[in-house]
């Protein structure tokens, strides 16, 4: 195939400003036979050299042709891998230039649902955002969580649309097909869990009003009442009015949804080749982000080698948890918070039982609360007043609480080990679920591997107060159920100081997980969810080559990671080294991650591919 | 002068317990005379050998005089200056000795202003905070800053009482005699300013119920009205109803108000000479962290050598800037912030003039605005709705862009250098504003050394980027006035990223001044405003010994600074290196900073004696 464009009497300025039509190449073959025939041949003796798609750039002077360019063209992701297979199969490259050759990132389009192109032209498109979460999404546009809930119970296919997402509103992220926010960067609340859960998103549409008292969202002239169709492109980050049609990806097919014959599908034979070979390469390990059996059979269907972070949080949202969890965190004495925390164990259990019974033996790394309570408790007057009376207590109650949790800085507040460290039964609790369904499943002759990580530690200590009581509740549990419990105790290396004190850390610490996103913020002094009214400057002013919340900042937080390495093997020099952050599924922060020498990248069910793929080309890198 | 306490037939913990009164020493003269011969024997054996007071610890058995203890006595800040200073007197210790056995912090008590014994034990005692300033305060209690500056105004004493203070509040800070509040640590605003200003506070009084609506105070069963006269001690945190009689110190009365004569004050003559010797030993700088003319009066007076901090925002509260300010901050487009901004270059160069003017000849380092711009709005409504109509916009506009400029977390968010970036004609108003002081002053015969600071940079550009301005600017100026300026720019090292990369920076920057404070922050992924809420538990558990945002954490911030030190001298072998956070006046941390080779620490005015000393202590310790 071999497509472009041409100019009589032109310059190559003339061909890009448009202002005459230029020809397709075809009809250089009547027009100029013999220009046509050696660029022909040019062409051939270039693929050939390159071993791969030329994009040319020519000119034909007095009958002579020259060539002014030639370069790798660009492609889809699908197109990508289509190309690096029949290259091997035609025996034009090795697999090692197969792999090397598809930019690891161009997998996400392999994996994303899409939009009939058709359906799609002939829709009005409203708005634009970030493209936050591949893929292509239709359904009625709701305003809260709850409504997306409701309708999605009944089978409609809802959109959520709010001005910015909060872990209030997960349960109806979930239920829906996309999100769609105006506020908040690639990094915020919404674009996050969109990513973890494989969901469409289009956040920070900045053009786009949502008003939640009129129940409407308009952009561009056009207002959409709630229950109207939305579609939205997070591969590109558009927005429309009205239905446009999509469909999933037939990977997502043949491994997500198992509704297609992998052997009717030539894409996913292709991508599974691809990923074969790309296994063959790599050395780094390579797990996932995730927190529900469901996520985890998805992760281990894209190649997850375990879980490199379960965020035991999310498990308190669902449901009737979380009335237990607010009745926890309104607690005036430690005998009510014990109480509230009785009422989570039995679900927190029940989870773990389903994620190591999901996991099948794979080892599964598992962070004790880490958020700020404040975010558990609702902030509006009239969501309050309602709580107060389902827990029956006084509104005002629940309001000085709220009230008394607010903090100025919560990244840097009351959070991670904090928690444990002030409310240790919170961890107890914790610890008893992880363990006693460690032993439930094990009676049913599966292996487990809990890897349990306190998060955000500073202090050698407060490692050291937390582990104590791990090992006691471990020692309690094995006795009684008569059983022996194997598991690893460790941390997240989320702030700078515990870079600078790994070696001390590491005396108590079997792993270390770098936690890359708060890493970011503390190193950087800067805030993921407000660094957008100052990043795009920075890039523009080349202040910063790509955002540090979606590339690792290799100079400064990088700097971080290799003290960490080399002070944490220091006093135990077979200390397992992960990384749990977001970057774990960005191309070049993988690379990155295999250069330091660490054991595994963790990051969301639908990156693993382009992880493996990046863990490859790393080693071939090297 | 002996005195003591003794039981007969009694063990020590008898003593302890008070179950039994003990008699005074003297009674031991008559009961048991040899035995109190040997006493007196051993005491001055001892207090010769050891060159101090001593605390002794006795037993008689079967008339045989056993000591069971000694070490050297507490004292206060008074009598510890005053026997070191006569014992050098009386040849009986070196001047080396005085300066060490004096602890540095004691010289807090001696520039305090006092309660009277008699008057204070008469007063109702209604709560208790942090001694976040120490000295006695006596006033009317008032709850807004407004009242505190129309009631001082008129020639009344007030203390200003707020659950918490902003920046909105500082007219009244400075107008009152004394700062109360019900929330914030040691490390919160009111704490913060209170300290730069020598200002009486008592932060954190938990039990102490401020209702602003009412205009009330209440704590123990006693409610003040607004204009009822509250008396606090912000040496012990102790909070009092009714007026309990004060006075300034002697040194005080003879340095700052020059209304004693140095010849009828013993206390100042003996500080004056251990200040004297300490002055000799030292070779640590000492600045002075001063925003006002006054200010710099004040700490030049207390042994000031130069500025080491002086914060620019603190400039734009006062009377009508604010206006100017606000209408920069809601400007639309660069003309109209421009505009707004060449209001502001007067009063920003009046102040500078009157700033250059105190320091005759010695350096002021200048730090560029630092603080989110949010801070300079009025939060609630009816200010927005008062600023509206004095400015003459809408109402919604003042709360769209307060809606725009909220932060989840300002610490981390948009300011310091990224305002400068993003808006480079604060800046350039910034550098204007200095260079014109400077150039005004010097044409007077008095020398001027600005040292012109660029906050929170973490990337180099970003230095590199404002450093073109200043430099441009200085250019402009220097032509303009026909005349020759001289100036440093260097940069804050207050985010982990910027140590890293200090070689990086140091191309560029010509001085570091080590922002402990927000280091701390950052280092150690730690709010200073929120982390009362577990920082309590962190002491009690052993986790940290001392508050991190009172004295250096060494282990991690600390070594942070020695990786900045190392890799800036490699870069530049005589870069000038300083600390100005609130650390450079707290003595363990000002001793730390002479081991790591800084050329000068800075503090607050009150705080200044305490560094001499400190610095001399740690000149001699190495």
């Amino acid at each position: 195939m071999f497509y472009g464009e041409y100019l009589i009497n032109a310059q190559g300025e003339d061909v890009v400003a448009g202002v005459r039509t230029p020809h397709p190449i075809s009809d250089l073959a009547k027009e100029m036979p013999a220009a046509h025939k050696e660029l022909m041949k040019v062409r051939s003796i270039l693929e050939h050299h390159f071993k791969d798609m030329q994009d040319l750039e020519f000119t034909v002077e007095e009958k002579r042709l020259y060539i002014l360019q030639t370069r790798n063209g660009k492609r889809t992701g699908h197109a990508a891998v289509r190309i690096a297979v029949d290259m091997v199969d035609e025996k034009l490259i090795t697999k090692k230039d197969a792999v090397r050759r598809v930019p690891a990132d161009s997998l996400a389009h392999l994996l994303a649902p899409v939009f009939d192109r058709q359906s799609a032209k002939a829709a009005k498109k409203i708005g634009s955002g970030l493209a936050a979460g591949p893929g292509a999404a239709c359904g009625r546009v709701v305003f809260s969580a709850e409504e997306a809930v409701m309708r999605s119970e009944k089978g409609e296919k809802v959109v959520l649309a709010r001005i910015e997402t909060s872990p209030e509103d997960l349960r109806g992220m979930i239920a829906a097909e996309g999100i769609l926010t105006s506020r908040g960067g690639v990094s915020s609340h919404a674009a996050l869990v969109a990513r973890q859960m494989g969901k469409v998103c289009v956040c920070g549409a900045t053009g786009i009003h949502i008003d939640y008292q009129k129940r409407t969202l308009s952009a561009n002239g056009t207002t959409l009442n709630r229950g109207d169709y939305i579609s939205i492109d997070g591969t590109a980050g558009e927005v429309f009015a009205g239905e446009v049609a999509t469909a999933p990806s037939e990977i997502v097919q043949v491994l997500v949804d198992r509704s297609l014959d992998p052997k009717k599908s030539i894409t996913y034979q292709e991508y599974a080749k691809l990923m074969k070979w790309a296994d063959e390469f790599r050395t780094l390990g390579v797990r996932t982000n995730a927190d529900t059996p469901e996520q985890v059979a998805n992760a281990v269907a894209f190649g997850a080698e375990g879980i490199g972070l379960c965020r035991t949080e999310h498990m308190f949202f669902e449901g009737d948890r979380i009335d237990a969890m607010r009745q926890m965190i309104l607690a005036g004495t430690k005998d009510e918070r014990a109480r509230a925390l009785a009422k989570l164990l039995p679900y927190q259990r029940g989870d773990f039982i389903g994620i190591f019974t999901a996991l099948k033996g794979l080892p599964a790394t598992i962070r004790f609360l880490d958020p700020p309570l404040h975010e558990f408790l609702p902030a509006d007057h009239a969501q309050q007043s309602e709580l107060a009376n389902k827990l029956g207590v006084a509104a005002e109650k629940i309001a000085r609480r709220v009230h008394e949790l607010h903090e100025f800085n919560p990244m840097l507040g009351h959070r991670g080990c904090r928690l444990g460290i002030t409310f240790p039964e919170i961890s107890e609790m914790q610890a008893r679920a992880i363990f006693e369904a460690a032993a439930e499943v094990q009676a049913k002759g599966i292996k487990v591997r809990p890897e349990i990580m306190i998060p955000l530690v500073g202090f050698p200590r407060e490692l050291k107060l937390q582990i104590d009581i791990v090992r006691r509740v471990a020692g309690e549990v094995a006795k009684e159920k008569e059983t022996k419990l194997n598991y690893l105790v460790g941390t997240m290396i989320e702030i700078p100081r515990a870079a600078l004190v790994a070696d001390q850390i590491a005396r108590d610490a079997e792993f270390f997980s770098f936690g890359t996103n708060d890493l970011t913020q503390t190193a950087l002094g800067m805030s993921r969810d407000d660094s957008g009214s100052f990043l795009p400057a920075y890039t523009e002013l080349d202040i910063i080559d790509t955002n540090p919340f979606a590339s690792i900042d290799q100079k400064g937080v990088g700097r971080l990671m290799e003290i960490t390495r080399d002070l944490g093997r220091k006093t135990r020099p077979d200390i397992k080294l992960g990384i749990c952050g977001e970057h774990g599924g960005e191309p070049a922060s993988v690379k990155f991650c295999h250069r330091l020498g660490l054991d595994y990248v963790s990051c969301s069910p639908f990156r693993i591919p382009i992880a493996r793929l990046a863990a490859a080309q790393a080693a071939l890198e090297n």
